[in-house]
């Protein structure tokens, strides 16, 4: 019997048996894209026989795109000068027409579009990539917001290693993503979870959870994932920066502080966000007093722009002043020297500078970028909750 | 102040100011693709100015593809004819290169492609739309396998809507994976968490919890999440079907029952899967008697080919017969009729018959995809637990 029924297996073995699936495997030559070599340089491939211009385009490169060579088997290649450790986005321009790597399946979709990409360890990135070390949970998880109409929105949640075995309480971070983003980017594009997975094994931040919202008001969750279905994304909502979203914001402390064990105190509580997350940051952290002890604007944009009738916007001098003389632990400013909002930050040290508060400051290399935020968590998240 | 710190905010507000990040949104032309029409016709775009030929090659075309039409602006085009609700993949072929279509940021990764996917509803893909009902969470878990060399190990776990703020016990289903899959393919491909919010909502299937384990024993977690890094996956892994993952699937039951609030019975306990996961879920409940009283097999693989050693696969016939006289409620085989694991299936079926024990066959249009897959675990689910 055994014998008989084994003989189909000759065929599902095979990878001619699997080409009945929908969704299926890529058939093409073997070919391996990206290829990260010992040297740390980076070599990319791309089978394309009859194109007659292929060209790489990415972060990677210093002028942002550079000419790939074919080969006589009809692969056109390009090899990198050695790279800095970093997370790193590209893609193929093929006769004038961009294209992702047909090779490499990491990809991630930032707003309406998707890059593939790829890390150069062996530095910097090791801290983003996955070590065999405790991981934590991350879970996409809905809540109910009463202060948005009762509206059923998402949000994603990294519980540290431990936490569910425990019966310990925990400080939270709010980490809030920027303009067109949604409650996967940190966790996608941030790489949160091996970022803390990484601090937190090696003893450098606390253990802590991480509330990654969406903080587009109009908007339930990322794209695809609510009932307006697959839609094109825009970078721009309505209600991003009108005073909604920090309105609202007790609607998700409430969430949390009832849904995991955390301590609800000022001093277990910290908010960061990046772009707009720190915007909204900056002004949820000095609405509510004595909530936040902890607050990390990352290249933040600073004050609305339009009119808006919010009162989250009023008496700001006052409200400033008040949050920094009740008990505020670290008020934590980063922003790149070629960041498009540098001058916006530079303007608002000014204005604390006059109020004669205390704050730190970080400038980095570099503009409004992922990398930069990254490098931002990974230098907050160890200051937290000390 | 205000005014002067709002000046940044016309470029904060602009496209132009974005373009300073790295994985940027995208700056082409605005394109809808793929759109869905009324009539459930799609219409495919793709900007390719200098494209000589230009096809769709999709699931959704019953020749597999089409040749696209190109308009004046530079835009090719095709539209279907109206199609059955459904989820569909599609890719374009470009001067004989495969590529994704840039205005789509919807899809999902099988093994080693990536490719686009679009849903038709108004009809039974509705299943798997994300409906404004209660949702339940999805989480990525990691878990300790001592049988598996003390191995961490990931998972998804889907808990039903009102799993956290109740006190009430589940059921669990184990929901298996086929080849070349892992504990991401029946949350992405799969849509079950949209496929439970769904039937749980409309009172067709009984809150469950549902785990969906890494069924090759040689991976700690999905391509790009364990330590092994962002490497390019492949279809064959060791150890799939030896016995290694039967003999440590009670590694997965003990986590699930210490760490989730689940009736630890029997008649609480149900095992499905998809191909290989077919095979895996017919052992396994052989294996361990009185431990499922309900099984699903959806396209399942039968016997393991090749010689193993393991004790999972000895007196098959006794176990089997034991298996189905010991309180089983559902005994469920599921597969396509053009599916190239028919004839293993009608084997399989006729051993049954000779061993005059009671189950349900179901027999589907189509063949080893995943579209019969979903269907399954829409036909499944409800009869658990009753």
């Amino acid at each position: 019997m055994i014998r008989k029924l084994t003989l189909g297996f000759l065929l599902f073995a095979s990878v001619v048996g699997y080409t009945q699936e929908n969704l299926n495997f890529n058939q093409q030559k073997e070919i391996v894209s990206p290829q990260i070599n010992a040297d740390k340089t980076v070599t990319f491939r791309l089978m394309a026989p009859n194109a007659t211009k292929v060209e790489l385009q990415g972060d990677l490169l210093e002028k942002g795109t550079a000419p790939m060579v074919k080969q006589t088997d009809g692969v056109w290649t390009f090899t990198t000068t050695p790279l800095a450790s970093e997370l790193y986005s590209y893609s193929f321009i093929v006769d004038g027409l961009k294209m992702r790597d047909a090779n490499n399946v990491y990809q991630i979709r930032d707003v309406a579009s998707v890059v593939n990409v790829l890390i150069v360890g062996a530095g910097k990135a090791d801290n983003y990539l996955v070590a065999n070390i405790p991981h934590g949970t991350v879970a996409k998880r809905w809540y109910n917001s009463p202060g948005n109409n009762g509206k059923q929105r998402r949000l994603t949640v990294y519980t540290p290693p431990g936490y569910e075995s425990s019966q310990q309480k925990y400080p939270v971070l709010y980490l809030l993503h920027g303009m067109g983003g949604d409650e996967e980017a940190w966790s996608a594009l941030g790489r949160t979870a091996q970022i803390l997975d990484n601090l937190i094994a090696q003893g450098k931040a606390k253990p802590m959870i991480v509330i990654m919202p969406n903080g587009n008001v109009s908007q339930q969750a990322a794209p695809g994932e609510d009932a307006k279905g697959l839609y094109k994304p825009t970078m721009q909502l309505p209600n991003t920066m009108d005073g909604k979203m920090e309105e609202t914001f007790t609607d998700i402390i409430k969430f949390v502080e009832s849904n995991y064990r955390v301590n609800a105190t000022a001093n277990q509580r910290a908010i960061a966000g990046l772009s707009m997350g720190g915007f909204h940051s900056l002004h949820t952290s000095r609405f509510y007093p004595k909530t936040f002890d902890y607050v990390g604007l990352f290249s933040p944009a600073i004050m609305p722009f339009g009119k808006t009738t919010s009162p989250v916007y009023e008496n700001f001098d006052a409200t400033l002043k008040n949050q920094f003389n009740n008990g505020l632990k670290l008020y934590w400013i980063a922003i790149g020297k070629t960041d498009f909002l540098y001058k916006n930050v530079a303007d608002y040290r000014k204005k604390l500078d006059g109020l004669g508060v205390k704050y730190t400051y970080v400038e980095s290399e570099g503009g409004h970028t992922w990398a930069n935020w990254r490098d931002y968590l990974m230098l907050f998240a160890p200051q937290l909750f000390k």
